[in-house]
């Protein structure tokens, strides 16, 4: 498959806030002639049906593969053994598959030991989401002016990897190659490890007592507030990504941890250069962002 | 002084983005006759003469309280004694002084040492703000719908408490009243803390090596980027908050502390029913924040 004009059936596996929103941004865009959706879940099947954002809706992944060109799994990354298991002999030859899993190097392991030699499969993590799951937290938009990294083998098969690009770019996106590894630091850093401590913090609060409880919700001020955003994604893809990317997580939580009670120190010591230094220095990372973005 | 229509000269020391906000909010509402404004730089005081948003602007901290009725101060705590110790003998008989401090015990403490027997000190913090800093960061809708907590004394001067009230009502906040020590806990936890984290989180990764570092800043996810924000707030107003509320934040710091040491150890045992439960039960404080706002 050389030629994007062959992706005559695109299947997504798992109708979420990503997939979804793809089935979405897919309809504007005519990647596809045909798309197909399918979901574990029946109540998300119905729903998707009502909101008519693919072609057809087929309650099982294998009979949802047949024939597919491309399939994309937006799934939590812990079923992706299962999942692949079940799929695998249902695969056509000669077929692209890529998910959009936060975590690359443990998931990769899981699908290589179970997907068939004569498919193709290009992992992939558009960098999208909100706090919201579920179908109806999807919106064609989502992906706009986005990074989407893919971290293919040595030996993939170019034009694999080129299709997989070009329906990111198609969205939106801007795509980048690296490998799993470098992934999977680079998301601990800059996501896994931020909604950790998030869940964390407001872990914390929900164990106060109600009183002050209350009054730590009712005045929820910039900072707190956001991480109560961060910290109301979804937990089953949570749970699973802290597993999954476990090791990365816990080497990147030590820095962290290490620079916190270097932190922590400055204050009891009083020491205000310390301080004062760091928080001008952090501003300079976020016009860096920003400057980017 | 019992009468909102007294309210002749109003004065704002400090002109940052509390204060140049209030000063933008003031020209709509009329609350004041006059309104001026100071501040020690002189960049500053320029720039404040140039957006004209007050009507005069005076140089001289003790020219600029002269005669004033209310005085709302808005600078780093940690200049709070000094100011008031300042400005103290040149404060009119019976008028009304308060701040915008998001630190309330110590502040207290170091105003109510030099501040003159006749005049009324309302304590004050207006929660409002963003990562933006200086007079051109203002604007008059900053207070909208926000909240608004003072931390009078028991013998405090209850007209006084109405005056300052109805000021920041005026500007579209609602006012609760409660004990500067509960005041400092519940920030401790709603943002002073947040902020460490971040500042904490954000100069990990202005310390990692320049390859990952821009790889960092150029992937940044929700979770991290929401971190670079915070921690792009003022260096020096974040500097004195954690040194102003530095036993509060302590306790509560090491309160959340022991809580992330269980989280680490559950994702190194992988305790998919501990994650799970922690990150479902964090959504419900989200949902009783928006339910709130």
């Amino acid at each position: 498959m050389n030629d994007l004009s062959k992706v005559n059936k695109l299947t997504l596996i798992g109708m979420g806030l990503i997939n979804s929103s793809l089935a979405r941004a897919l309809q504007v865009n005519n990647f596809a002639r045909e798309v197909i959706g399918t979901s574990r879940s029946s109540s998300t099947r119905n729903r998707v049906r009502e909101l008519k954002i693919v072609d057809e809706v087929v309650d099982d992944y294998k009979l949802a593969v047949n024939d597919a060109d491309l399939i994309i799994v937006g799934i939590p990354v812990s079923s992706y053994f299962n999942v692949f298991k079940e799929i695998g002999p249902h695969l056509k030859k000669g077929s692209i598959v890529t998910d959009v899993g936060s975590v690359k190097k443990s998931t990769i392991k899981d699908v290589m030991s179970v997907i068939p030699n004569n498919v193709s499969f290009i992992p992939g993590h558009p960098i999208a989401g909100t706090e919201n799951s579920g179908p109806d937290s999807g919106f064609a938009e989502l992906f706009k002016d986005g990074l989407c990294i893919l971290t293919p083998f040595l030996d993939s098969h170019k034009p694999s990897v080129d299709i997989v690009s070009e329906m990111w770019r198609g969205v939106g996106m801007k795509v980048d190659i690296m490998t799993a590894d470098h992934h999977d630091i680079v998301l601990a850093i800059t996501s896994h490890i931020p909604h950790m401590i998030a869940y964390s913090i407001v872990g914390t609060v929900s164990s106060l007592e109600e009183r002050l409880k209350k009054e730590v919700t009712k005045y929820a001020a910039s900072g707190f507030k956001d991480f109560t955003r961060i910290a109301a994604s979804d937990p089953i893809m949570w749970r699973d990504i802290m597993l999954k990317n476990k090791t990365a997580i816990l080497e990147m939580l030590n820095l962290f941890k290490s620079d916190l009670s270097i932190l922590e120190k400055a204050i009891k010591d009083e020491n205000e250069d310390f301080m004062e230094k760091l928080f001008t220095k952090t501003r300079i990372i976020r016009k860096e962002i920003i400057k980017k973005s």
